[in-house]
Formats: C-alpha cells, structure tokens, sequence
C-alpha cells in the first residue's frame, strides 16, 4: 500500500518504519530534515513537499505534536493533494475541538478521515506494540486496518464519530497522571514515615498486577524525573485539553484539575528535558521533601 | 500448628479455614454466635472466650472490624492468655495509632506482636489468594510464616515495625480509592461526551492490563454500586486513617482528601450495602449524571 | 458629551440612564428590541444600527453580555463609525483574550480604546454606585473619566493595558466565588452540627464587617438561591475564564477550579435563573442536605 | 467580682489587663514565671498554683493554647478548687471533641461551665474589641456576662451547648484561611500577568470594604509573612480541628483541606515564625513565584 507518512518525531520514525518492514510503499514527509535511521539501509528519500508525498498515496498517516502542527498541515495543501480514494489516519493526539474541524475540513471536500491516536511510548512504538483506538466510517477503517496492524499490538474501534478516539486517548493520558499523582502522595507519605517508597510501590503492584504501574511506579519510587519519556510540558498540554473537553460537556473532573496544576507547577519550576512523572515529585516538594 | 483466630468475618471465616485445609488446629472465636459453614464436615467448636481459645496456642490470629474492635479483645484479656513463646498476627485493617499501642502494649507484658495486614476481598480470601504485607520482628515472623503461606499467595516482609505494614496497607487501599475516583470522572466525561464508558474502560485497560483495573472498571462503567463487596462506610474509614497519618507525617494528599470526601457523600447519600466504588458514582453525580 | 450606549441589559439600561440624568446626550442601541424604561418621561429614540449610534460620538460605551456580543458589535461595523476621536469604552466582563484582540482591533485602525470593567451587581448599577476599573492610554482615559464618574462611585486606573483590566475585574469575581464556596462549607458544618447557620455567618461577619459577607451571608444562610441576581451560568463563565487565564500564565488556582466545577454541578442539576450563590447549596449537598 | 485568670500568653495577658482596668479583682496564674506588663504599676502577684488562684474566685477564665494546655488545667485541680457558685469560662480556641469533654467533666462534678471563644488577634485584645460568642446555661452566662463586656466589643450568644461556640470559632478561622489562599492564589494570577498585586487586592477591598480584607491583603500584596501575628502552626491546629469536626459531621469542606495542606507545606518550609499568612506565600509558590 502506498502510504504518505506526515511527522518524524519520537514516535512517528518508528511507525513509519514499522509499515516500511511490513511491506508498505512509505513516502516519509517532515517539517524539518531528518535521517531515517530506522528504515534500516536502504531509507525511501524525503519527500520534498505535503503534495508530493500525498499525491497518489492511498493512506496519510499523520503523527505530529499538536493541534497546530496538524492544522498546519491541512493549511498546506493536504486535502488537495488527497485524492477521492485517499483516507487520512490523524494518530496524533488533539484536542476535540481540532479533530472536530479537522473531520469538518474533510467532509466539505469529501475527503476521507479517521482519527487513530495511540497509546504508548517510543518503546512501544519501536517495537510495534502501540493500542490503537480508531474512529470514523466503517469502510475508510476497513480500508486502513492493515496498517494499523502493522503499527501496533491491538485495534479498538470507537464507533463513527473520528473525536470520540481523541477524547478516549484523552481520557486514557489523564488515568495515567492520576496514577501518578497517586505515586507521588503516597511515596510522600511513606518516605516520611520512614519506609522505603520502592517497598511501597512494590506492593501497590503486587496487587494491580500492571506492567504501567511497574514502570512509573519504580521511576517515581527511585526519583527518576528524567530525561523524559513523555515531557512534562505535552502532559500539561493533554491536562488541559481534557479539562477543555471538561468543561465542554459539564463534568467535574478534580483529579485532572490537579494533575494540571501539578505539571505546571513542574514546568515552572523544573528542567525542560523533565517526564510528567515530574508531577509525582511536586507532590513530594508539598510535603517539603527533596 | 495450635492457632487461636479471632473473628470469623467475611475475611475471617475464609482465611481460618484455609489455615483448618493446611492441616492445622484451629482454635475459632467469633464476639458472636456463628455457623462455621467455611470448615467443611467437622467444623471445630467455636471457643467460649478470648482466653479459651489463645491459652496454649502457638500463635492467635486476629481478622477484626476496626481500631475499637482489636483493642477489645486486648482489652478481654488477650494479652494474660497469651504464652511468652504465643506470637499474636495482627492481620486487620487498623489505624497507624492502634498499630503503634498494640505493639506498646504487648511490649510491655513480654509477648511477641507482628502486623500482617491482607491485601484482597473475600473472593481472594477464600481462594487463599491474598497478598500480605508483615512487619515485626525476624524471629516471630519466621514462627509464623506458614500460617500466612496458607492463607495469601505471597508476602512482603517491611522490617521491624509493626505499624509500618498498617501503613503501606492504607496507603495500598488509597491507590484503589484513587483509581475509582479516576474512573468515576472519565467514566463522567465519556457519558456526557456520548461514548459508552465500557469502551473507556476497556481501553485504559488495555494499556493498564491490570486485573484490578478490569473489574473495578467494569464494575463503575456498568453502575454496579452493590451488594457491597467493601462497604463504602469501610472505605471511608480507612480514608479517614490515610488522612489522620498524612496529617501526623505532614503530606498533603489531595486525591486522598477528596476521595474521603466523595465516600463522605456517598455514606450520607447512598443505602447502607453500597460498595466504595460508589465513590465513583458520586464523581458522576456532580456532571448531573443519574 | 455625545456618547453612543451599545447594550441595554439588566446592567446598561441603568448606567445609560445615569449617563442621561449627568446631562449627557446618550444615543441607546441595543440588538434586541427596548423599552427605555430608566429614562424618564422622555426617553431617548433607539438607534437603528450601530452606525447610526455611533457616528458623530465622542465615546462609545458597550456593555454587553460576552465575548461574542462584543466581537458582534465590532464585526458589524462598530470602528467604521467611530471618528479619529471617539472613544470606545468597553465595560462588558470579557476574557483576556478577546481583551487583547479588541485592543489590536482597534489600533489597526488607529481608534481609541480604553477597557472599564464594572464591579456591582444591578441595584449599584441603578443608584450610580459601581465601582470601575479602567485601563487604556491616559488620554483616552482622562476624556471619558467624567462618564465613568457619573456611573460609579469609585474609579481605579490600572495602566496602559486595557487587558489588565479585564483580568482584575475576573479576579475580583473569583473573590466573591471562593466566598461563597467558603459559606456554603461553612454553613454546611454549622447545619450538620445543629448549629443555625444565620447565626454563624452573622459572628463571621461581626469579624469582617463587609456589606458583601452580609448580603450572599444571608442569602447562603436562608437558602435563598434565586431568583437570580447574577446568573450561576454567567458565573461559571467568569470562573472558566478566570482558569484560561491561570492556565495561560501557569498559576495554579484550586479554589477557581472547585468553584467552576460546583458551579457546573449547579447548572446542570438547577434551575435556569438560579443565582450564582447556589455554588454554595452544590458544597452542601455534597453532605446529604436539602 | 473576682476573677481567677489562668493563661497569660500573648492574648491573655491584655485581656487580664482589661479585665483589671474595668475594676473587677484578677489573681493571674500562669504554667511559667511572667513578667505582668499590661497591668501598669501595681500589678497583681501571679498565683503560685491552679488551686490557689481559683479558690474563692466567681469566675474562672481559662485562655490557653490548645485542648492539651487546657486539660492539664483540669487534671491539676481546677475542678476540686472551683465552688459551686464558681464558673468556668474557657476562652481557648479547642476542638469539639475537647470541649465536649470538659463540659462532661464540669457536669459531672457539678460546676458551671461556658465556653466564650474569642475573635481577634492581640492587637485586639489589647484594645478591649476581641467579638466573643458564648455558650453555655443561660444563667452562668448571665453571671460572667459583664466579664466578657469588659474584653471586647460584642457578645454572641449560641445556646445551650458550650461546643457550639468552639465550632463557629473554628468556621470562622476557616472563613479567614479560605481568604488568605484566594488572595495568594489571586495575587499569583496577576503578578504572572505583570499587574500589581497591591492594585488587585485594593480593588478586592473597594468591593468588600472590610477591615480583614484591608489588612491581611496588603500582607499578602507585599509579601509580608512574619513575624507572626498567628503562628503557620496554631493555623494548622485549627484547619486540623476544622477537618475533624467535618469528618465527624460528614460534611466535605474542599477548602479547609487545600487550606489544612498548605499550611503543612508551609510549616515543612518555613521559619518558625512565620504568620499563617503564609498559606498565601504556599499558593504563590506552585505558580514558580518567589
């Protein structure tokens, strides 16, 4: 399948490169110069312009930093460039309100679009175990399935409405600073109290039995807040488009409130290269440790 | 081994027999009258007192309500039953404080005291799937680690002081209050946005993969507030005491103060039989939901 | 002076009519259809479009409901009319953001613009006792200072922003918002604990001597939560942008936070022309009353 | 009338001193040696005991630093000394878990017992304007009720019950901390936004118009935390007890918890002497300030 690829980042390099082994016609595009490391020795070349990598492409696949890096993309010629047959996989995570537009953008120009975003680190995407949550019409998902297969360990599809997968995996980051922020009050409390916050976390675990609380739970147990993973300043970002979505459709949400201010209070004050975990370490400063 | 086991609760009764299928002597006492349905055809007789059932076992048991309840049977004369080789397995879910004159009181008289409190609801009690923190002194703990081997499917040793277990155990029942809370407001979120929050649930899942995740998950997206498996009345006290020990350690902990609040309203709300997880029914209520 | 009014609502129909009793030639507009009511026998005719009110005024006063109705009037052709000299007064409660770009607005044309939030509810608006806030060039200012005078019993200048006005006049709100929140938990105690709650926020008024504890303490302690003077909707509006604004300068704001959701939680479960009060009937029925 | 006055800390001693002004007869007792500044030239000998001041006494004040200090006066003979004419009025800020206590105490040895909590900070005592609220039996109110006239500028009285003025004493401590972390987290908002805090405050105040505002804004305008005027440490005390009394009475109080939690910060941070105006400094401090 010929497949434009729009955004090298982190996690898209390795996407990109998932489909190139599995046999699909990649034609990579990116804002600025990359090196295709890992497309292994023979990379496709850089296509020079968004016309020119999705002129002819079955699929665009999008994978970009944020709302504005996607709205910027349509703004250069994307749709024109999309043929009748082309269906756009948006996998980058925005808030409702741009995928709203971005699927109003299309249908005015009846152009096919379905919203794909992922859910999972650099890890996970080099080694092509992403989840998957897709939304949009049953044909163009149908259409595209193969290689969100290609990327990732398992596929959800969410009904009709493309939003609905960008407010799920909204919704799934903000569970995931929850449990941070639960790390961070309770490794306080127990450093406090003299006992080893490792022990602690251990224990946690022994009980959800989960390779996510494993991970995080160790970083903030062992005060590991950096380099990042995932930057403290996108997790702030994803905070503050689900209280967006929050306040859109009326819930209170005081858990997400507080991880929002917690990672502003992170960004504020700490280095630029911090993970979100970071939020677990302000809610230890409160209790005026380290 | 000759075991005296106090309270045959629903955690109790389960965990005594697993002790009884281990091969050892159980000795029951129960403050009231009970069918000891749990033992199988030839149930041992419910001893007639506290000092009945202790005097000349190797260790007791005790599986009980509340703060008020063990230091009751402390109180019945626990301690004079007790011989100076009996070790005393403090196995309820009790406060930092009652932990703390426990440990002072047997101190005082020359008996051995470990806690081990129980990580699990009475499916896992049954199952003998319990997971155990224990803390006290090496010796005593060795003494009795195989009655905990028969009641848990492993245990987790926190050093020399007793109440360093009962604080982990809190801390432990906080992560789940903290998990409920989250869902509660995503499940909010998905309601009001028109998406079914078992789908929600599901996909935070399927990046958790956590036992605990799927069926609390399952139990706030279907609204499956009871029959109480831990009574929301339950899981306010012990938010109570998670509070009381942040307080004495000077942690702030935010999500426990509002999952404690949430619980508050849920009791002042709810029937009598609801479980915790209305906490995430009362998360709800506040976006107008049911 | 010659002054176009843009907006006769509950507040403007009032400061119109003082402007007229001061002796200034107030030429009225309003969207809708008005009875001028407040102006006497011989009430000024309602202009027939914008233009028509503003052309030839020496100030343009707009007092309207949101952003929107402000962005309206300057969309339909509100600079066009204004002369080299005219002067916009706008005194509507608006975001930062449409602050800024009405400020941009109008020095692309290189129109006067000055921002006077106002602070009172309706009955100071008709006895001329608002307070205002005024900020803008200091030319500007000093030409329009007699109006604000005749509508207001107190003029602050806060610089050359006319933002910064804005931002004060939210901040202000948010005041009022954490006060009411404040009794409504407080009265919620003193209820549950068998204690009037009219006598406590008498005692904590006898402490803060304000004439605004008095009044919404009153209101909180007899349960008086409309018909509304201030609509809850028009007040989780202010607090929603009170938190764009924390959210933009990186300043947490938990009690913004708490009063924006109660104040969700009362528009979606209360009725339409509640008062904004009933942010404090949400926080007692968080305890099982009413 | 004479009066045994027990506690001459930095509120008791001038209340004393008034008391003595206004004529009435007051043997002073304090736990360590003091040096009777307040009371001009001939000051009266401190008490060598608890006994000895309160034998012969028609009133007993009682103005001590917390529930501990209070019952050490009771268990070292204050009840045997008091005759039954004698009553007790305690003045101390103290949970409602330690004047019910006391209350019991005075009934069961039949004494009369008031309780008369105090509003102000010593600035206030000294100038004989504290706002008293008392309850109590109306008749031994009725007996002490020129004392309390002589200590401050108004008396309210709450009923039968002593506790209840404990509890609104505390609810209106509240009422204060809950403006101290709305005018930290305002004053955060503009000093982010590059406005003068001092201009915001003042603009809060031309629409509150009290004297609390006026006072405790400036301190917070300018970064006035110390030397305290009411210690960090007896704020938390009292947002502790606050907290307690809600658990008690299942009433969720978000505030008093973000206020109880800042205040913990605070002291983990702080200089011992710095006012609880602090909890402003805290709130500031999230948004990277100072």
């Amino acid at each position: 399948m010929k497949v434009a690829f729009l955004g090298l980042g982190a996690m898209g390099m390795d996407m990109a490169a998932n489909l190139a082994k599995a046999g699909h016609a990649v034609v990579p595009w990116n804002r600025s110069r990359k090196t295709l490391a890992g497309f292994g020795d023979a990379p496709p070349p850089l296509a020079g312009s968004i016309a020119a990598a999705v002129r002819g492409a079955e699929a665009v696949i999008s994978m970009l930093a944020d709302d504005r890096a996607v709205e910027a993309v349509v703004a250069d010629g994307l749709l024109e460039a999309m043929g009748p047959e082309t269906v756009h996989v948006s996998m980058s995570s925005i808030s409702v309100a741009a995928a709203r537009r971005l699927a109003e953008a299309h249908a005015h120009r009846a152009r096919a679009y379905v919203a794909a975003p992922v859910f999972g680190r650099p890890d996970l995407a080099a080694s092509a175990k992403l989840w998957i949550a897709v939304a949009g019409d049953d044909a163009s998902i149908a259409r595209v399935r193969p290689l969100l297969q290609a990327m990732g360990r398992g596929v959800t599809e969410l009904g009709p409405e493309p939003w609905h997968a960008n407010l799920v995996k909204l919704g799934t980051n903000f569970a995931i600073a929850s449990m941070l922020e639960t790390f961070g009050e309770g490794c306080g409390l127990m450093r406090r109290a003299g006992i080893d916050p490792k022990r602690y976390v251990e224990l946690v675990n022994d009980l959800f039995q989960s390779p996510v609380y494993a991970s995080y739970g160790d970083m903030v147990a062992e005060g590991r807040y950096g380099p990042a993973l995932f930057r403290a300043a996108l997790g702030l970002k994803d905070m503050r488009l689900v209280l967006q979505a929050a306040d859109e459709f009326g819930v209170p949400m005081p858990i997400a409130s507080l991880a929002h201010d917690n990672l502003m209070t992170a960004v504020a004050k700490g280095p630029d290269d911090q993970d979100w975990t970071a939020l677990a370490r302000v809610a230890q400063e409160r209790a005026g440790l380290d």
